[in-house]
């Protein structure tokens, strides 16, 4: 059991609410912290009561009052701002306070749950104030620093923050997390690609014919304009979530399955990531939505054709879409295997064979296969191999941010991002917008923009989802 | 819907009551036969009604009383020598006169429901009485016979039958059957390896560590001592149901997906198998069963280590394992791939990855692989991706003989062997028996004698089943 500080910086914010505590409050839970105090920072004038008390109704399942007491009692609020160098101070002091009062060893687990904008500003007051400290990365006195995504806002960016936080951190101090990589059906999936070897001869351009990455979101900004305006579908979910998922799928064998030769093997693929076609949109009404600007061309939808340049992948479009404000929500891969050669008298051509990995709402894979028509002999009937997580596993699935807090108190890196990965995914975002991509309006609740449908024809994709 | 008189030898046998009649009457209740009449012969003296009457039991689900009715009304019985020709000149007789009655076409299905011993002599009389006429294989007024496994006793009996079949009919006329490829999961083996491109780069022996084919029952010999202590289990069920299954596991692909393309390659394949050690045994009290010599060594267990000396089967043994009176009966194939290069940091090696065909009890195919365990990072657990026949296209299976007649009165080939592949299947029991195995004591009830464990032990085979 591990005994650590939490300092969250941007504690009133969704994130902390709806993520964060309750999945300390899990780790209290399961047993997986000791000692521990949390300390929020936000520049709300709140109390540490009425932040927990917001965030106590997203915790899913029964609360045992005497753990969430015990929650209370260790949890502290630092109002702050985060460009007043003196307000970090006051929080240092506070820090200190809290971890002699409470004996804690003084490892500290410093969450940034803030804008990228502040990433910067944070980390510098941060540093300067003495809330996190250097130190080298064996130090068991440790000082970790967590950057929510979006890590900037493009290549220039993400460099500026990246080269203000090497200035006053040492690199195994960072982690540049992506929650995504957390989620069970992602992380099984380099798992399961390497450690089973019928998968092996199948994984490249000669059997595979196209690969499909969708997340949709039936729901719409939900009141988060000023953000999402900034940032669009392309900044928010592409650059982070599916390039990741596109390296997992495309990447090449790493020399060990553990987090850093994993990184590497992602960020080799991602280099060689190239969009080369597109269309974006933006949903019936958005500029209605509050602080987005009356005249925004944000897009709330994006479908993209990207091509790896190497051997493996020659030739095989990876199709990334997702959306705001779409039919459903959905997060999910379909590798599409090209077509058997058609030996039947009739029925020819056969179906393809799929795979799927579905992240979300529900968590499996599937295999789609021919078999033969019940009685008779030689007529097919597609048939589905599933593997169905829930069944198996139960419904007990760690939430994301769970596994990432325990991932960072152990020191170890299977969900977080090197900054290599992160900049080969700016440039491919970078790039995708120097082409000026014109942004089609799309019906609420629909598949997204015509064009979309059109993009679909000419490049004959046939959806799964 | 067609139209033909069904001529059953040995109509009030097991195979008659059991199967034969309830097929009929399964096509006569699905409208696949429209005129018809049944006429059955033996030795004993019974009557038609009698006959029905104890098939009637076998008939699953509910009997339609008007179908039934119409199948009594449309059967006759004929008291026949299998070697009295006078009896087949009455029966003859018998035919035309219900053939008129009925204005039946001609078209005749003749099943020889008989012991091989008698193949020649049914097949000599009923030729020379015109209760089957030699007709070529396009003639619309088409007379077909089939002929039930086991296709004699050895290499050389199956010659002496077939060349006394060839002496009086076309080849064209000529069903020789194997009930076991028309079941479901059976008949489905060519098509699934063949229509599905996952498949293609794995089946071979650059993938594929070894194959266990697993027909086990837990009854014992039921009181057929007779015929069961002339045969055993190699000439049982080896020589054709288990060599098929091997075949249809191991052939090339086919030009097409059709009965002579798959009958070629199979016969091929046959072709290069040979059996390299084994195991034979017989359950404890064997010789205390009715009708079986007190110093009987016939065998009811085997297991042997079939290999197949081809370019894609290099190296890679096939495990046959059948027998009576063990713990259970299943019907299964096995096909455990070779173990993939483990990448994990501990808990190496991984398990290997299969693919079990099971045909009964349950139909279904189940590839088993690795997965992570849930929120642990590194460590993995066995998932099962499951195509689960019944819950896909209901119970409603077709019964083996009445695909197995269906396909005769169109015809088809899918469920006959070419006497080519008897002829390999022969040689390869033959050879088994010429390895004089000593004939090993087993327990009711068990997995088989204790030499079977042995064998295990030093062929290095995990059983799957």
């Amino acid at each position: 059991m591990a005994s650590c500080t939490i300092v969250i910086f941007g504690v009133t914010g969704d994130l902390a609410r709806r993520k964060l505590i309750p999945a300390i409050y899990r780790l209290l839970a399961a047993g997986k912290l000791k000692k521990f105090a949390l300390i929020g920072a936000a520049i709300e004038d709140v109390t540490i009561a009425e932040v927990l008390a917001a965030a106590r109704q997203y915790v899913t399942g029964e609360i045992d009052e005497k753990i969430w007491g015990t929650l209370e009692e260790r949890s502290f609020y630092q109002q702050l701002d985060f460009v007043e160098e003196g307000d970090f101070v006051t929080l240092a002091s506070l820090i200190e306070q809290v971890e002699r009062d409470y004996k804690l060893p003084g490892t500290r687990l410093v969450y940034l749950a803030a804008s990228p904008d502040y990433f910067c500003a944070i980390t510098h007051n941060a540093a300067s104030a003495g809330v996190a400290c250097r130190r080298s990365a064996d130090d068991t006195k440790w000082n970790r620093l967590v950057y929510e995504k979006p890590f900037g806002y493009d290549l220039e960016s993400a460099h500026e923050i990246n080269d203000c936080i090497a200035d006053r951190f040492h690199e195994g101090q960072v982690f540049r997390i992506d929650h995504y990589l957390t989620k069970e059906l992602v992380s099984n999936i380099a798992l399961v690609r390497f450690t089973n070897i019928v998968f092996e001869p199948l994984w490249n351009c000669q059997y595979i014919d196209q690969v499909q990455i969708v997340l949709s979101e039936d729901v719409c900004i939900e009141g988060r304009g000023a953000y999402y305006d900034a940032y669009g579908s392309l900044r928010d979910v592409v650059q982070n979530h599916m390039l990741e998922l596109l390296a997992l799928i495309a990447m090449e064998s790493p020399e060990k399955l553990t987090g850093n030769f994993i990184q590497e093997e992602r960020a080799k693929v991602l280099r060689r990531v190239q969009v080369t076609d597109g269309v974006l949109g933006q949903y019936k009404n958005y500029r209605a939505e509050k602080n987005v600007p009356k005249a925004s061309d944000n897009e709330t939808f994006a479908l993209l054709k990207a091509e790896i340049d190497n051997p493996r992948w020659e030739g095989v479009p990876f199709f990334l879409k997702t959306g705001k404000c779409l039919a459903k929500t959905e997060s999910v891969i379909n590798i599409k295997f090209k077509q058997t050669e058609c030996l039947l008298t009739k029925n020819c051509p056969t179906d393809s064979n799929w795979l799927t990995i579905r992240v979300a709402p529900d968590a499996s894979f599937i295999l789609s296969l021919n078999a033969k028509r019940l009685g008779y002999t030689d007529e097919l009937a597609p048939i589905a191999m599933e593997f169905c997580h829930s069944c198996t596993f139960g419904l007990q699935t760690p939430e994301a941010y769970e596994v990432l807090l325990e991932e960072v108190i152990k020191g170890e890196r299977s969900a977080t991002v090197r900054f290599d990965e992160i900049e080969y995914a700016w440039q491919v975002i970078d790039h995708v917008r120097a082409m000026d991509l014109p942004v089609h309006q799309y019906e609420r609740g629909s598949q997204g923009p015509a064009a979309a449908q059109e993009f679909t024809k000419e490049n004959k994709i046939r959806w799964r989802s």
